[in-house]
């Protein structure tokens, strides 16, 4: 990585960090360049418009997510050991970041601006809850899951998981947020689970 | 009600209605006056403030919503069929407006604002999620579901799955969003309800 694309991948981290705190809407090149300190024309040299700095804030906050959650997970058995290894990684992603998960404030944002930035965020969104599904079809070959269970389905429940947690965490500062979304995390899989499977006893032992 | 309540109700109706659409924060008196084709001093003398025009949009929309999601619900006996429809009258409430659900939005909008309109979206907010523990509370009285089943826990998932609806409905534009909402509304309620009980004739018995 040359000194110019350091210096740009040093700007869209913070640029993540201040649009998960004010909100896309929010994340000026103004605001941003006092931030960090930098000049304002500077940083216009970089990006053109506020437009575009949406966009590859959007596309950096997408890099962040595979190298929290998606990467970790890989590491994982397979099966519901990955799944759930996936729910943990992104609740930790949502709830101890101090604005929140950036493309849940996005989403909110976005849905009704038709425009380039809308469509990187319903790309990462589709792409992920594929990712997802693909994972639970991973849980139904390696036989942990029945195989009447519909991935896009679990997908969009786990995803309801997470969203209500976040809106239970950040809006209400229930105290019991991440430990009601687990059980309804568990509840998911224990109905999506082969009847006398194996399943519970190879989670535990790969489970980190 | 007299002319001076009748307009000021008028007035906040239609706040209701561009704040499901721009977001509270753009939710300004002049943007309002403009809609309504009314001066901007005269709406300045019913509310005097950004903040007291949030305060009592807030607090039109919660109105709105006892009558179209709550009233009608309660109409409806005690238990599964009740909670059911809470469930349906909850989806249209956020599906069928053009902008969404106004609390959903404001949820993300204020959740890092401290503030009398976030002080009144919490409170409306717990609200709604103690009402629907309370129509669980129903179900098990009724001895639709178990006595195991946790009120609040419920709530919370049903809440998920209100939320993710927003998410695929609006961002995604997916038209399977209300469909998979009530599946995974029906998990819920099997996982709940006492085995071998007649819940679910009574439901069908009882649904409109």
């Amino acid at each position: 990585m040359g000194k110019g694309a350091e210096t740009r991948q040093a700007i869209l981290d913070r640029a993540v960090g201040l649009a998960s705190a004010v909100g896309l809407e929010g994340l000026t090149i103004g605001r941003l360049a006092e931030e960090m300190e930098l000049s304002k024309s500077g940083l216009f040299a970089h990006f053109r418009s506020k437009e575009a700095l949406q966009v590859q804030t959007l596309e950096a906050a997408g890099a962040q997510f595979v190298e929290a959650v998606v990467k970790p997970a890989l590491a994982v058995p397979r099966g519901e050991p990955r799944l759930r290894a996936l729910f943990e990684r992104w609740l930790a992603w949502d709830l101890a970041r101090p604005g929140g998960c950036v493309f849940v404030a996005a989403s909110i944002e976005l849905d009704d601006q038709p425009g380039p930035a809308r469509d990187v965020l319903v790309r990462l969104q589709k792409d992920w809850l594929d990712f997802l599904a693909g994972a639970v079809r991973g849980a139904v070959a390696e036989r942990h899951f029945r195989k009447s269970v519909d991935p896009e389905q679990f997908a969009f429940q786990v995803y309801g998981t997470m969203l209500v947690s976040h809106h239970s965490s950040r809006l209400l500062r229930d105290a019991k947020a991440r430990e009601r979304a687990r059980r309804a995390f568990d509840g998911l899989v224990l109905a999506a689970r082969v009847p006398g499977s194996s399943s519970t006893g190879s989670r535990h032992a790969n489970a980190q």
